[in-house]
C-alpha cells in the first residue's frame, strides 16, 4: 500500500478538505446516501466466513507508522470490514433487537458528528442541552403524564432532572438502580449518605445485613452487574422463577417478606417491560403495589417495550409504569434511532441528586450541566437523533409502527401454529415469540414417560442449535435463539428458537420462507429426520441422545 | 408546520427512500461535506443568546401528535439548534478539550451509521469485533510495549481481553476501578468474591475496614463517581494537596501507610497523566513503585495526556505508565475521533474476568462477545473510528500533531510571559496551560502583606470570571476558566483562565488575537482599571473587595 507524505501541510488537508467527488470514499458516501439497501446488499458479503478467518485481518497490535491514503484505507474497510458486517436492516434478519433505521439519521448523523458537541456541560453544549432535557421531559410526559405545570416547573431546573441519556439500556439500569441505592441508603443523624461514608457505613447506621434486588430470572443481565458494581453483591440479585414468563407478585411479596424477616432490605423490584427473550411484560400494576408493600423502589426496565407506550392501541399492557420510581426505555430500540440512545426517567425530579457532584472547572453549583448527574461523563449530542425522530414520526407514526409490529408477531405467530412441525413455545405479547421445530406426531408430549420426554427435548435442543446456526451461516436470514424454562413442558428449560417482529420492511413472504428454510436444514440432519420417521409406539430413545440415529 | 400523512406508506417511504437532491436536509448535508468550516460559521450563530433564551425553544413536553415533513423539521433544527451550538471545531474555541475533527470522520460516521452493528455480541457485529480487539491491541501495544507474541496469544483470545471500549473516560476509569476491586477481593476459601457476595462480605472476609483510592486534588470528578458507584465511599477518595500541580509519590507513601494501619487497604493509586486543569503529569514511574510498596492496583488516567505516546519526542513524559495495571485514554481527545470513544486497557489479560458476567441468549461462555467484560451494554462501533484514524494519520501523524500542539502551548507561554499586563500561572506540561489578568506592577505581590495579596487575588479572580463570561458571550473565542491552588501564591486558590491547543488549526496570531480581547474586555472594567492606576505604595485596598472603584 502507497503511503501518504507525513507533514503538517498533509495533516492539514485532511482536516481542511473533504475527499474529492470521484474518490473511493467519496463514492462509498454516495451509494450510501442513495440506496442504503442496496450499498449493504452489494457489500455485505453472505456467504459463510469463520470468526477465525476474519480475525486474522484484524490481527496486528501494532499502530501503522506511516499515512495511509483515505481512499485506499476505504477500499480496506470495505474488503475487510464491511463485507464481514452483519446487515441489520435487512428485513429477513428478525434475531435480534437492532433493525432498520428510517433514512433521515444518515444525514443527520453527519451534522451531529460536524457539531461534535459534548453535553457534558454547557460550555461545548448550549443549545443541545436544552434539547436533551425537553426530549427528556418528552419521554417522561409519554410515561407518567404529569401536568403542563409540572414540566414547566422542572424541565429546565438547574436543581431538578427528569431523567438522563445514556449509551444504553444497561447504563440506564445501573444509574436507575444507583439512584434508588443512594436515595434509600440517604444522608441521616451524622451519617452523610452511602455515596458519601460507603456501603459498610451504610449498613451500620441503618442496621441492615443486605440489600437485595428482585427481578424475575428474565431479568436483563445488566440487574446483575448493577448488584455487582454497586457493592451489594449479584448474590443479592434474587431471580426468581417465571415458568410462565412473568414475574408472580404474591411470589414477590412472599420472597422479599422472607428476605427483609432476616435483616435485610429489599433495595428495588425490577419489572420487566418487554423481555429480551419472550418480550413479556410483568405486571405492573401489581408490582407497584407490592414494592408499596415492602418500602422499597420500583423499577421498570423498559428498554424494549417502553415504546408500546407510543400506541393508544397496545400502551394498557404497560399498566401501571406510572407508578415507578424510575423506567428505562431505549430509543435505539423500538424507537429506531442509531445504537447508543439509552434513557432513563425519575418519577420524582428531586431523586436524581442523589447521585449529583460537582467539579472546579465544570458542573458548578447552579449549573445546568447535564453532566452533574449522570453516570456517564463526556458524551455526545444522541438526543437530537431522539428529538427528531420524535418530530419526523410523530406520536401516530410510532403508534403504526408499534401496532404493525406486534400484528405481524401475531401473524407469525399463526403461521408457526398451523405448521404441523413447528411449535410455538411463547407466543407474543410485544412482538417477540419464540418456537422450535417438532415433529407433528409430537403434539402432545405429555403423554410420554419423563425420560423420553427429557431424551426428545435434549434431541430438539440440539437440533435447534444446528439448524439457527446453519441457517446463520447461509447468510439470507436470521434468527436468534435462548434457553427458557416452559411451564407446558413442566418448567423444562428448553433451546428454542427467538425472533423478534421489529423490522417495518419485513413481509409475512419473509417469514414464511425463513420457516421453510429451517425445515430444509433439518431435513439433512439425521436426529430430525430419525425422530420425523417415529411415532409414539415406535420411539425407540436413549436419555443418552449420543446412540440416536 | 404543515403535516406529513400518516400511514404505512409514507413511514415505508422514510425508510427507504432518500431525500431529494434539493431537500433541506440534502442541501445541509452537502454544505457540511464540501466545507464544514463554512458552514458552521455561516450557521453557529455567534451573538450572545441566554440560556433562557433558548430554553424557550425546548420547553414543550409533549411529543407531537403528527408526523413532521423532514426539511420542515431540518429548517427547525438549523435555526434553533445549530445556531446555538458551540463550534467546536473553531480555531479560536481553545477552551476544552473537544477539537476539530479530520474530514473523514464525515463520511465515515455515516457508514457507521449505516451498518448499525452493536458490538455487544457477535451476533450483531461480526467483524466489527475483531476490529475492536485489534484497536484495543494497538493502544495496548502502545502503552505496555508487549512482544509479537504476547498479543499472538491474548489479542482474540475467548477468555482474555486486553480492554475495553466505552463512551468516555469517566466509563473507563470506572471500569479499572470496577475491575480492580474485584480483582482486590477476589474469591477464595469460600468467599465466593466481591461481585457474588458484596461488599460486606468481603470486608469482613478480607478483614479490612475500608477500601481507599489515593489520587491528587487534580484527579477526575470520575473517581469520586467511581468511590460513590462501587460502594467504597467518596470520603473513602483520599484527595491529596498538589501545590506543585502533581501527586507527591513520598506523600502517596506517608499517608497510604497511616491510611493501613487503621485497618483499611489502598485499592489503588490513580496516577494522571495530563489533568484535566492544568496538562501536568503525576510522577508516574515512582507512583509505580509506591503501589508495590502499598500493595495496591495503580491506575493511570490518561484520557487527555496519553496520546502522548505517540511522539517519540516527547513520550518520557509519561515514563512509567507501562507499569500500570491500568489505562485510560480517550481517542475523542487527542486522538481526534468523534466524541465518545474511551478507552481503558490493562496490563495483564487475565484482569478483565474479574467482571466476566453470561447471560442465556448472548454473552455465553467461550463466546467472544465484548459484552461479557464491558459495563456498558449495546454499543455501537465507534472502534471503526480510532481504528481508522490509526491507519490515515498513522504513528508519524499523531506524532506531529501532538509536537505542534506542545510547541504551540510553548509559544503562547511565551506571548503571555512577554505581555506585561499577563501571569503565566502553569506553564504547559503537554498542550494546556493558565494564566491570568495582572497588572505589570504587580510582577511581584510577595512583598504584600498577606491581607492586600489575598484582597488583590479575590479581586482578580472575579475580573477572570467577567473576562472569561464576557469574551465567551461575544461569540469570537472562548477560553475556560478554573480554580486551582498554586504553590507561587502561597497555596491560594485562584481562579485562571485554562486553554487547551489542542487544535491543529489555531496559529499564533489567533493567540494574540485572544489575549488583546481579553484585555480589551478587561479595560472596560472598573476593578482593573482601579487596579491597574495604583502601584505599590499607593494601592488602599480593604479585604472587602465590594469598598473598590
Amino acid at each position: 500500500m502507497s503511503k501518504a507524505t507525513v507533514s503538517m501541510e498533509h495533516l492539514y488537508r485532511v482536516f481542511t478538505q473533504p475527499e474529492n467527488d470521484d474518490s473511493t470514499l467519496a463514492k462509498i458516501e454516495k451509494h450510501l446516501s442513495n440506496n442504503l439497501a442496496d450499498f449493504l446488499s452489494q457489500h455485505v458479503v453472505t456467504k459463510k466466513s469463520s470468526l477465525e478467518d476474519i480475525e486474522k485481518d484484524f490481527s496486528l497490535p501494532f499502530i501503522p507508522e506511516h499515512p495511509e491514503f483515505v481512499s485506499e484505507h476505504a477500499e480496506v474497510l470495505l474488503d475487510k470490514l464491511v463485507s464481514h458486517s452483519v446487515n441489520t436492516s435487512s428485513p429477513t434478519f428478525i434475531g435480534h433487537m437492532t433493525s432498520a433505521l428510517p433514512y433521515f439519521h444518515l444525514p443527520l448523523s453527519k451534522l451531529l458528528v460536524g457539531l461534535n458537541q459534548n453535553l457534558v456541560k454547557i460550555e461545548t453544549s448550549k443549545a443541545f442541552t436544552p434539547l436533551e432535557r425537553q426530549t427528556l421531559g418528552m419521554i417522561h410526559q409519554l410515561v407518567y403524564e404529569q401536568s403542563s405545570e409540572f414540566y414547566h416547573e422542572y424541565l429546565h431546573s438547574a436543581n431538578h432532572s427528569l431523567g438522563a441519556f445514556c449509551s444504553g439500556g444497561t447504563v440506564a439500569n445501573i444509574t436507575a438502580l444507583w439512584v434508588a441505592r443512594n436515595h434509600i441508603l440517604k444522608a441521616a443523624d451524622g451519617f452523610r449518605g452511602v455515596g458519601q461514608d460507603g456501603l459498610i457505613a451504610a449498613y451500620r447506621h441503618y442496621d441492615i445485613q443486605n440489600l437485595g434486588i428482585i427481578s424475575s430470572r428474565r431479568g436483563h443481565y445488566s440487574l446483575g452487574k448493577a448488584a455487582d458494581l454497586l457493592g451489594i453483591g449479584r448474590r443479592n440479585h434474587l431471580t426468581l422463577p417465571c415458568p410462565q414468563q412473568t414475574l408472580d407478585p404474591e411470589l414477590v411479596l412472599t420472597v422479599g417478606r422472607r428476605y427483609i424477616e432476616s435483616g435485610n432490605k429489599v433495595l428495588a423490584i425490577v419489572g420487566v417491560a418487554g423481555t429480551t427473550e419472550t418480550g413479556h411484560v410483568d405486571p405492573l400494576d401489581e408490582l407497584a403495589d407490592v414494592a408499596k408493600q415492602l418500602d422499597c423502589w420500583f423499577h421498570v426496565d423498559g428498554a424494549w417495550g417502553g415504546a408500546t407506550l407510543f400506541s393508544s392501541t397496545h400502551r394498557s399492557i404497560l399498566k401501571g409504569i406510572e407508578k415507578a420510581d424510575s423506567v428505562t426505555i431505549d430509543a435505539h430500540k423500538q424507537m429506531y434511532v442509531p445504537m447508543g440512545a439509552g434513557m432513563v426517567l425519575f418519577k420524582d425530579p428531586h431523586h436524581s441528586s442523589a447521585v449529583k457532584q460537582h467539579a472546579q472547572y465544570i458542573l458548578r453549583k447552579g449549573s445546568k450541566d447535564l453532566g452533574s448527574t449522570t453516570l456517564e461523563g463526556s458524551r455526545n449530542g444522541m438526543a437530537m437523533l431522539v428529538y427528531s425522530s420524535l418530530h419526523i414520526l410523530g406520536r401516530r407514526g410510532y403508534q403504526l409502527l408499534i401496532d404493525r409490529s406486534i400484528e405481524l408477531a401475531g401473524t407469525f405467530a399463526s403461521l408457526i401454529e398451523k405448521h404441523d412441525e413447528f411449535e410455538l413455545i411463547t407466543a407474543p405479547k410485544l412482538s417477540i415469540l419464540t418456537y422450535r421445530l417438532r415433529p407433528s406426531w409430537l403434539q402432545d408430549m405429555s403423554e410420554l414417560p419423563t425420560a423420553k420426554q427429557i431424551a426428545i427435548n435434549e434431541l430438539l435442543n440440539e437440533l435447534t442449535v444446528t439448524v439457527q446456526k446453519q441457517q446463520r451461516e447461509a447468510g439470507k436470514s436470521f434468527v436468534s435463539r435462548t434457553r427458557i424454562e416452559v411451564e407446558q413442558h413442566k418448567n423444562c428449560v428448553l433451546t428454542v428458537f427467538r425472533v423478534v417482529l421489529a423490522n417495518p420492511l419485513t413481509t409475512e413472504k419473509d417469514l414464511e420462507n425463513i420457516l421453510e428454510e429451517q425445515l430444509e436444514i433439518a431435513n439433512l440432519q439425521r436426529n430430525w429426520r430419525y425422530l420425523v420417521e417415529q411415532n409414539k409406539n415406535t420411539l425407540q430413545l436413549n436419555a443418552n441422545i449420543d446412540t440416536v440415529g
